[in-house]
């Protein structure tokens, strides 16, 4: 044992030594701002100020967007302590195949404790959950959700500098009635391991004695909510579970299974290419998956899933064995709670600046599911912009003019760019082209107005996907990291509704492409520059990705090895 | 994928070729009567009866005993079915190692449904409870225990020709106050989960703010209540799991925890040899396991647990964190109840006779855990023996008319060679010298009641393990598979009391020894021949022995691959 450890430490060493050996490790990888395993930490080393002089960083969340951020904060500067009701990160992009037991439970998980021991400084973590945050008085109060009969207060309070905000969204019903009480979710890893026991007990419920056939077919149809990735997914690898593996050792359950989709919108994968979305659909309609599109639910009984044929009006139910809800994402009790104290009452969710600060609240930022950010919208900035650019005071605006403020307007309102590109024009001068595409060598403030009056339209909320999460979960390390630095040398863009820069850039979201894998060894994929990829040769992307892009070291091997287990030996079907 | 499973197919089949490849494949195996995976059939094809003219055999439960029996009564000639409310076989003696995730629960865990897969003909399984016997109706009552709001009736009742009941024991509290609500059990592999999961709860709640030091030493006290082998193997797989990995984790809980070892013996493993249990006391000294002898737990409370010291009858009590409570194996209701209909009301445990059929009850056959052999005395029926083997009915024995009877009477009362063994006699003549050691030739009613009378003092009933478990399930299967065969040509010994011979052999257990695995890579074991083996080595026995007698390739691969998984990486921490 101790040869084989020794050798493992080498070759690990190793790897740490020629870090390009470790992309020999993959066929290809799509490089995005995830979590790369033991990757460097990009802060400095800090100048190792006394620890009565460091801020308190308090992070609420071990998710993808709280792991990013502890994985780069410089503890030299910041007493850094982590509050999460759960006391490991999870790879939740493998969440569907843990449904099926592709992949174990065990094998997406890193404690947290294993990921901050490797920062050099002390992190601190307290396994308890953050139940209101009181933003005055710079406090959080937290309870342990631990229900054994131990000894010791529940409750305490924790004082923060600044508080960062990671706790993740919450399962969103749109108060469907039935749906807390009968529908399974698929958010955290204990939903997973209820999913996969409960599929063999409706396999093990359905071939008893004395059932009559309805009743059979009752309980072994699997219904599914929401057509979206998390669902397809889910979809995919049930059928792949029932027919490599289940079928073969309930033979009678062959005839009675089915699987079935329920989708509001007119296709699944609707925020997928469309080659996508109709390539996923025909090869579940050929694996036999019903996909009932344009519905809604209205309720879900013990039995019965009801709803309403959107274009007729009419209603219908369907039995079920078990329902899966993945509609989308809802606000946490305590961010709501929050949202409140701070004037943010009636937005749906928290609201923070570009540079993930939330609004109306200082000291405290937000990001991952539980927030989203606030785009300033160009028009609301549009006067001040033309009067810092219009340098002579000449009331208009020559070419030149504008291009020494561009790159601040680019970097400020990143709509800008993007809508360029959505208009096809290479340069921004072309938005001053007149409709005969002649130059416009000046252009006054209604002119300008007018040029830029649909760039807002390109703003959208970021999705809410681990890409997203982690991407700001490092960007926001790098800020506290670089916080004294950009004080006295602001990094960030041009003020224009008053002097100097702001301290840093804004966030800027890079997507990297995601996946749709839809079982049978097939992925769907879209990959930066609007390519798109299907079918087996995009299955062992897809799986060189997820290798890629695990946490850890024993996370990766035991990944791979679970797909390794799978194909040699099957998923097993053991009800534990 | 496809190649590396054919491959492995190959090398499979190539196992199964050579026989002796697989002896290659571990150090060293102690042969038993355990399951072997993938072991050939023992049962002589059948000619194929009709199914209509087939016999139903049940059988109850899909531990040792079940899943030992399943794996060879011949299909051709029965028709079976199995009810057992885990759809998976569990190989239990490696359930301590799941308590601190050294070895994963789903890596010790065969589906039934495949391990009757490979039986050539079909075997029911249903997942479901027994909740009643009635053996006068020859049917039994089931239950299903699935909560999930799927459709159908719950219960449902069997008939059958032969039961076969192997549902093994439940935990025996001998009714202490407190223990079924407050204690932790180590049967079931949820058992083992529920154990690892407050192993953790435990850690994370002593870290939090605001506790005082006593009570953070409160919740990371360890009480063991049972020193026998699992309890002791759990001490062990906690002192490693804490030492190696957790307290790397939770440098603050170091100093506090502690782990104590309750026994109302003078000794812990008190079955072992003595050699064995010293050594497992002087271990557990040194690692700093508490070992409290002599004491008798009479209450356990949420907080504390109340014991009265044996030799003083004083009482005292300590409070802890997480109890254990492993000190035996009681009968289950299902059983009780079965025992009051058949006139066993007043016995501790489910009587058998020698050939495993339940006494007092036509074709019901107990083994395993729920059952206990009821051997005859060879003084209930010395009369008879004697008046048997005095052919010439002189009213003496001569020593060749006793070892006329005495291979028959050796296997019926297998106490008579234990009974030589332990006196050191070589001979059974040796039984008739007198007390001055001079042979005698001829030897009177008297003095045959006399010579014997010692010898029944040498009946010990099984014990409760797995080893036991499996060998009458072999031994059960073979029964069935030669009920015809042996009714022409009966196997058994000659009946003294009546004419003729018993049908089969009575069943007869050999011991391959046992271990007790003291944490540390070290194990202690007793191997046959009365040997004792100690330390490192013998852990690597102990590994070679339980991955060989793991019940199918994919959970031998899994064990080992856990094993190497963990002396890389350590043992996960994760609280799922």
């Amino acid at each position: 044992m101790t040869i084989l450890s020794s050798f493992f430490n080498r070759a690990s060493n190793a790897i740490h030594a020629y870090p390009s050996c470790s992309k020999l490790l993959v066929l290809c990888t799509i490089s995005s701002g995830g979590l790369v395993a033991y990757s460097e930490s990009q802060a400095e080393p800090g100048s190792g100020i006394p620890s009565e002089k460091k801020k308190k960083v308090l992070v609420l969340g071990t998710g993808w967007a709280g792991t990013s951020f502890l994985k780069d904060i410089d503890v030299s500067h910041y007493d850094v302590q982590v509050i999460s009701p759960r006391n490991y990160f999870a790879f939740t992009p493998l969440l569907p195949s843990v449904t099926c037991g592709t992949v174990e439970a065990r094998s997406i998980v890193e404690p947290v404790r294993k990921i901050i021991k490797k920062r050099d400084g002390e992190v601190q973590f307290c396994e308890a959950e953050c139940v209101k945050i009181d933003a005055a008085g710079k406090r959080v109060y937290c309870q342990s959700n631990i229900e054994n009969n131990l000894v010791g207060n529940k409750e305490f309070s924790l004082e923060y500098d600044y508080l960062v905000i990671a706790v993740g969204a919450q399962v969103n019903t749109f108060n469907t009635p039935g749906v807390q009480e009968n529908c399974h979710f698929l958010k955290e890893i204990e939903d997973a391991q209820k999913i996969r026991g409960t599929v063999i007990d409706c396999f093990e419920k359905a071939v008893l004695p004395g059932l009559s056939e309805e009743e059979r077919k009752t309980n072994l149809h699997f219904v599914i909510v929401g057509g979206g990735p998390t669902g397809v997914e889910f979809a995919a690898e049930l059928h792949d579970y029932i027919h490599e593996d289940l079928v073969n050792l309930y033979p009678k359950a062959k005839d009675l299974v089915k699987i079935t989709m329920i989708q509001s919108g007119d296709h699944i994968l609707n925020t997928f290419d469309e080659r996508i979305s109709s390539f996923a659909e025909n090869k579940f309609r050929r694996d036999g998956i019903e996909i009932l599109t344009g519905r809604r639910v209205v309720n879900v009984s013990e039995k019965e899933v009801a709803m309403n044929i959107k274009s007729t009006g009419e209603s219908c139910s369907i039995p079920h064995g078990i329902v899966l809800w993945s509609t989308g994402v809802g606000t946490r009790p305590v961010i709501k709670d929050f949202m409140e104290q701070i004037g943010q009452k009636n937005r749906r969710v928290l609201a923070t600046d570009e540079w993930l600060k939330v609004k109306g609240c200082d000291n405290v930022y937000a990001l991952g599911d539980c927030a989203s950010i606030d785009q300033r919208k160009i028009m609301e900035d549009i006067a001040t912009i033309f009067e810092a650019a219009d340098k002579d005071k000449s009331g208009t605006l020559s070419v030149k003019e504008f291009q020494d403020v561009l790159d601040d307007i680019i970097i400020r309102y990143p709509q800008v760019e993007l809508y360029l590109k959505s208009m096809h024009m290479s340069d921004v001068t072309d938005l001053f082209k007149d409709p005969r595409g002649t130059d416009a060598t000046e252009v006054d403030i209604e002119g300008f107005k007018s040029a830029l009056s649909h760039v807002d339209s390109q703003m959208k909320s970021l999705p809410a996907t681990a890409q997203v999460a982690a991407q700001q979960g490092a960007y926001l390390s790098r800020c506290f990291n670089r916080m004294e630095q950009c004080e006295q040398n602001p990094e960030g863009p041009r003020r224009f509704r008053s002097s100097g820069r702001h301290q840093f850039r804004p966030f800027c979201y890079k997507h990297f492409g995601q996946f749709a894998p839809l079982g049978g060894e097939q992925t769907a994929a879209e990959l930066p520059g609007d390519w798109v990829s299907m079918g087996h040769s995009t299955q062992w992307l897809w799986y060189s990705v997820y290798a890629s892009k695990q946490v850890s070291w024993r996370t990766r091997v035991l990944v791979v090895s679970d797909w390794l287990r799978r194909s040699v030996f099957g998923r097993d079907s053991s009800r534990i």
